[in-house]
Parts: structure tokens; C-alpha cells; sequence
């Protein structure tokens, strides 16, 4: 499934992309329930398949099972209840597949060919830094340039988002635990980012995560290695690699993480940015108002936003 | 008001501590609505005083200022609603102030004294990282210390609560931003937190953020500044300061803060540690098990927690 969130009239929704349709879950699983003469279908509806990708996540495996039984209904009986099942895609605005997650844990130096050129170490235990909720973007928004820094730049992120709640995972287990795979922009407001010794206040800035185009589920995508990443900025390649050179992949990060925190369904992990970043090349280049960045992932798609200068409005 | 989250028969709800009694403060305001002959009392009550702190601080002054009548009320007439308003303290377990902030900032390198004893510069900006909301812990609770490191250290920090949302702030407007004042203690794994760059991997352990023994509103505590904070291991005083010492007080927080994202109501600010940490001493000496670690903050009370040698138990 191709799970994202997305707005018609106001309201945000869960939902999946079916070619050029958009297929509302929860209402989709109403009808099917519905049809098959349950009366609490929206009660059994609102627990099995909510209507946000959150809480989807927390219903993990059972619930990306029954949206999928649903989807198929819909597409049978697309006029077959009261509220619309399928959207042209054209008439939403698709939003990220996550909306408020309770955790964004970035990596970072975690591409083994980077690492060499660089005349680094490999790692021997990963480097993690946060994100806060406040930064998520989809992929139809633009990307805010706040007038605080000259220095805005990108990190193509290959991600997973946590589909059942995780302590102390093996390796060997891990990928049990991930709900699918999508799309970030780790975007970086680069000189505040090394200001101190701590990244936090370049990495978190709102608006410096845009994600998607959608969450491809893990019962699609099964395998998170040997994926290709490209990232262009105006059409112009900058970084290109593939996740079978991560230092620490998919199941060694969920193992890593869950060693020291619990992992909740809906937390996001970002697994790190390859070399070619804009602060690297020679000159250094940032992005400007008006840029577009483009990062395609293999088996996932592709997530494109533009940068649009904007003055961040105090609130009153 | 002493805002807490208590827990009683199962149930975590918001309330208020005064003298040896604990208030319900979405109860009381129930009954004083349903006095006032306001039918729908229990709509009224959740809207404008709910029953979690989370949603408490979304409401702003006015959610506190209803509390606060809402207490009298249940001070006056304790026996006049069909579910109990006034509870013995000792009769329930006292939670954190806070439930799951969507941020919890932290600062480092904040107190001039220390910085200066360490012979570097007073810093020009702010050191920020991040915990995430699986830290926190109650004042009753123990310290969980899993068996990751042997060195497992305190941190004393007076700690600040966002009561409004905040976007580019000015430092002159700042204290109107703030719910309130407590007190963390930002328990790290020492040695975590150093093997790579980034400290996150040793500060967001499950349980590394005990917090309390209450919130005290900023209509009582109106100026942060010029509190004494003490820290004690086993009754023996290890960190010893004043929140005059601050380079970055609450105001010049929340201004730099807000400049660079969107703080909510309910999020978290840690605003530093002052010398004394327990790597630090000669030889270093950190935590074991059994030990109680206190922080007392003028104005405030007292933070006392036992650490606890845990088997982090795997999720199945």
C-alpha cells in the first residue's frame, strides 16, 4: 500500500494512493463492514482502520491488513455508501504519511563509501541527533526559507517509520517492526547547525522535514537494501548512492535504538545523507528561494518540494 | 497552583496539590458548572478544564484561572459531586506535570560560574539537544538504570513549561509564554552520551527524566530568576547553584527558541546543569543502585528519586 494523509474540504484523512485515485480507508472500511451488515461499523471501523495514519500505525500488521481488504472493496463498490470511498488524486492535497509522531531520530555518518572519502573511521556505534514533530512537510508543500541563515541545504534521508512498539529488538527480528518505508528531506539550516557542538537548532527549524510522496508498507517493500537514491536540485544530480552502503541498516538501527528507548508505532527514523551535500561542494551552494529538490528512491518514488523565502509570523 | 497528573484506581488525571490534599481539578470545575446550573457541565468542564495536563496547558491562563475558582469551590463544598473531588495525598500516586510534551529541549552549558571554572568562553548561543517524552518519569517513580553502562549520572535542571504557543517571541514577552516551573532531573548515561558526537543516544533512555514533585503556575512563581537549586546524592550536596547564574535565562530561551520553530503549549524546556556532575569528580562517581538523588529548587520543593538497577523487558 501507498499510505499517506491527505486534505479534501478541510478535513485530513488516511488514505492510500491506487494509481491516479486516492482511496479513503476508514470510510472504505465502513462500507465493507457495512455491507457485510454490521451495524457499529463505524465503531469497529473507527478501532480496526482510525482515520489518521497515527493511530493506523498502532493498530500495525491488522490494521494494514484489513486497509488493504478495504481498498480492494472500494474499487468494487467505489458508489456503495454515503460518504466518497475515491478520490482522483488530483483533487486532494496529499500530506505525509506521518502527522505528530512522538519521536524523528535522525542518523548521521552512515555511509560507508562517504565515510572513506572523507578519510573517516567507520563508526562503530551510529550518531543519532532529533527532530521535533514541528518540522514534518508533505510533498506538496513548499519548503519555508526563514530569513535567519544563508545557509539552507538538503540531506537525502531513505526512512522508516516504527509499525509496533519495539524494546530490546534483534536484528534478526527488526524488520517486524517497521511499518514501511518513505521518502525525507532532512533540510539543514547549515551554519546553525555547527554554531554549537550540538546540531539540534540547525535540524530543527519548522518545516525542515518534508516527506513522502507516500509510506510504502513493509508488506510491499521487503526488503529496505540495495534501494538507489538519487537527490537533484533543479534537475542537477548532487547525491547518488544506494542503502546497501549503509553502516548501520534497517534491522542494526532498530536493534541499536530499542536497546536504549522504546520505540513506539508512528516514530520515524531518518538513516543518514551520502556525500554531496550543498556545504561541501566547492564553492559551498545552498539552496535559494525558488530551488526545487527532488529525491527519488527505488521502489518508493519520488518527493519533490521548492524553496519559497517566507517570514515566520509571530503568534499573538 | 501545585499542578500535577495523580493516579488513583487506574485512572491519571489532572490536579492540584494543596497542603495534604490533592484536588481534581476537571471534577471540581464539573461541580461547580453543575452547581452553577449549567446542564451540560461535563462538555463545559472538558472544553475549558480536561483532564490531563497536556490539554490543561492548551488552554492557556484561562484554563488555569477556571482551575484555580474550580479548587475553591472543591475546598468549599468537597462533598457535593457524585465523584470525589478532594483526594488525601497520600491516598494517591503523584505523575509527572507534564504527559508526552511534543518537545523536550534541553540546554547545556548554562551557568557562567561553571563555564567560567572550566576555563572556556561564555558561549554566544545556546547548546540545545533533545530527550523524547519516553524519559519521563514521576516524582515517586525510581530511576530505572539498565544494565548498558556503568555510568549513569544526574543532572539537576530547573525546568520551564510552554503555556501558549510561541513563534518569534521577544525576551520582553517571553514570561507571558510560560505555564510554569518545575524540576528535572536529566539523567544521562555518561558514557552513551560521549561515544559519538551528538549526546542524544545517552540522554533519551527509557526513564532518564524524572520531573516534578509538581508544576507551580507562573500566576504564583513570576520570576524565574534568583532561585537556589541544590542537588543531593545520598544527602550529600554535589551541585549547588543559583538560576541568577543563567547566560540564557527563561526570557532569552524562549525568544532564541521560538526564532527557530514553533513552540506548543506543553512543550518542555530543560534549561541547564551547573558544575558538579558526577564524571566530573575526582575520582568520577556515579550513580549505583539504591541511590536517592534530590533537587531542591527555591520556590518550588523537592525532586527525590531512587535509582534502580532494571532489566529493560522486550516487547513481544
Amino acid at each position: 500500500m501507498k499510505l499517506i494523509n491527505f486534505t479534501k474540504d478541510g478535513h485530513t484523512r488516511a488514505g492510500a494512493i491506487v494509481e491516479n485515485q486516492v482511496i479513503d480507508l476508514n470510510y472504505a472500511y465502513q462500507a465493507q463492514l457495512k455491507a457485510e451488515g454490521k451495524y457499529r461499523y463505524e465503531q469497529i471501523a473507527a478501532a480496526f482502520v482510525p482515520n489518521n495514519t497515527d493511530e493506523l500505525y498502532q493498530g500495525g500488521k491488522e490494521s494494514i491488513a484489513l486497509a488493504n481488504g478495504a481498498i480492494e472493496f472500494a474499487l468494487a463498490y467505489p458508489d456503495s455508501f454515503d460518504k466518497k470511498l475515491v478520490h482522483e488524486l488530483s483533487d486532494v492535497k496529499v500530506e505525509a504519511p506521518v502527522i505528530k509522531p512522538g519521536k524523528i531520530i535522525c542518523v548521521g555518518h552512515n555511509f560507508r563509501k562517504h565515510i572513506q572519502e572523507m578519510g573517516r573511521e567507520i563508526p562503530s556505534n551510529p550518531v543519532i541527533f532529533a527532530k521535533f514533530a514541528n518540522t514534518i512537510l508533505g510533498p506538496q508543500d513548499d519548503i519555508p526559507f526563514y530569513p535567519i541563515s544563508d545557509q539552507l541545504d538538503y540531506e537525502a534521508e531513505f526512512t522508516f517509520v516504527v509499525g509496533k512498539q519495539a524494546r530490546n529488538v534483534s536484528e534478526e527480528d527488526a524488520l517486524d517492526y517497521v511499518a514501511g518505508y518513505t521518502i525525507t528531506n532532512d533540510v539543514t539550516y547549515r551554519d546553525i547547525q555547527r554554531r554549537t557542538l550540538q546540531w539540534l537548532q540547525g535540524k530543527t527549524v519548522d518545516g525542515s522535514a518534508p516527506m513522502g510522496p507516500y509510506l510504502v508498507t513493509s508488506d510491499e517493500l521487503t526488503n529496505p537494501s540495495g534501494l538507489s537514491m538519487v537527490l537533484k536540485v533543479n534537475g542537477e544530480v548532487r547525491q547518488d548512492t544506494n542503502t546497501e552502503d549503509l553502516v548501520f541498516s534497517v534491522p542494526k538501527l532498530v536493534a541499536f535504538l530499542s536497546n536504549l528507548m522504546t520505540l513506539e508505532p508512528g516514530d520515524v527514523v531518518l538513516t543518514g545523507t551520502p556525500g554531496g551535500v550543498g556545504v561541501a561542494m566547492d564553492p559551498p551552494t545552498f539552496l535559494k528561494d525558488g530551488d526545487v529538490v527532488t529525491i527519488e528512491i527505488d521502489q518508493i518514488g519520488v518527493l519533490e518540494n521548492k524553496v519559497r523565502a517566507t517570514e515566520a509570523v509571530p503568534v499573538r
